[in-house]
């Protein structure tokens, strides 16, 4: 019986290892597409969230599964409710994944943000993959040091979100209506991806200290 | 030691009426701060949005210990991590009506949005109390009809969410980048915090009928 529910927590890892590949790839993508107007790379991208949503919902279903059958209590029951939430934090991540991904289509041929923030978002994008790759290696490997790594990106996340702010309300901001709010959304999306990676490393790193539920909510 | 399940079952319910009731308030409170620029009121809210999320954190204890202590199978099993999710939901529209008495805040003692668009929040935020107030009653009663008043509030709270986006966009939009960026925050925590009591009262529909996780991811 154990070795079997060992063998089933194995196959909850793998699949979490599996959505946040997808995630990762999802980010990537809309990114791209976010800074070059790619709107084939965008449509793929808000194409392929189906996939994450149903991999998220079978998971869930595993997982609910495994509580029926194996009855888990302590640790155990905590890595497997860990899990639900690992799974519906991945599956909001690629939301604002495709929300980048449509803010690209909608204005395409246009691009998205004026000259004067396409850096600024370049950066927001760059540290958003390299996030939701951590985030892959640290499902893998468990290494909590990972998860520091992930809170430390996401505080230059949470600065450069605010820096858009500045930018967006400052004298100097020649944008129009459109530019602004294309602005506030993208950068709030990308804010918000960054929060869950945060939040599901912190769950990982309470789990491996035994004492992972207090922060999360 | 099912009478005892029961009880506890009872005891969860109990809480996330309570909880429900909280957000409630909060968001009554966090629309009359928008509205009438109501800086200490808006401060209220912020402040209180940490008794929300005790509350949630309680319930997911209790939760966790009902599954670890009863090892509940098939619909009881179902019924405690429902409740784990619908506690989740409520702590984050906490967060979007702390985010909306946030906006009131920051722009004290100028209003959040120009007249143009007054109405338009004035109808969102009666529409997203309407809400809250529904969802106490739909976990208080377990009533399904309810959620489907729920989910209809939800399509008009999506449409005046577009309209937001309308006028902003429109030829005849004169507010300033500051107008711009709150109208589109403001609009969207709306949207999101109908969102995710539209999520609760789904929960609740497909528990009723058996086969409540499907729709859910």
């Amino acid at each position: 019986m154990r070795e079997v529910f060992q063998q089933e927590l194995r196959e909850v890892q793998d699949r979490l290892v599996e959505i946040s590949t997808l995630v990762a790839v999802s980010i990537e993508n809309a990114t791209r597409a976010f800074n070059e107007s790619d709107v084939s790379l965008a449509e793929a991208v808000i194409a392929d969230d189906d996939r994450i949503d149903e991999a998220a919902l079978a998971l869930d279903e595993l997982a609910i599964n495994i509580l029926a059958r194996q009855q888990p209590v302590a640790r155990d029951l905590r890595i497997v409710v860990s899990a639900l939430r690992v799974s519906a934090s991945l599956e909001r991540m690629g939301d604002m994944s495709e929300h980048i991904a449509q803010l690209a289509r909608y204005r395409f041929p246009d691009k998205v943000v004026p000259k004067s923030l396409r850096a600024t978002f370049a950066e927001l994008g760059t540290l958003d993959v390299a996030i939701a790759r951590k985030l892959v290696e640290l499902l893998t490997s468990g290494d909590v040091r990972i998860a520091e790594q992930i809170r430390n990106d996401d505080d230059r996340i949470d600065a450069l979100h605010l820096s858009v702010f500045d930018k967006v309300l400052g004298e100097t901001w020649k944008g129009g209506a459109v530019d602004t709010v294309d602005a506030t959304l993208a950068s709030r999306y990308h804010e918000r991806f960054a929060d869950h990676a945060v939040s599901i490393a912190k769950k990982m790193q309470y789990l491996a200290t035994g004492d992972w539920v207090a922060p999360e909510l």
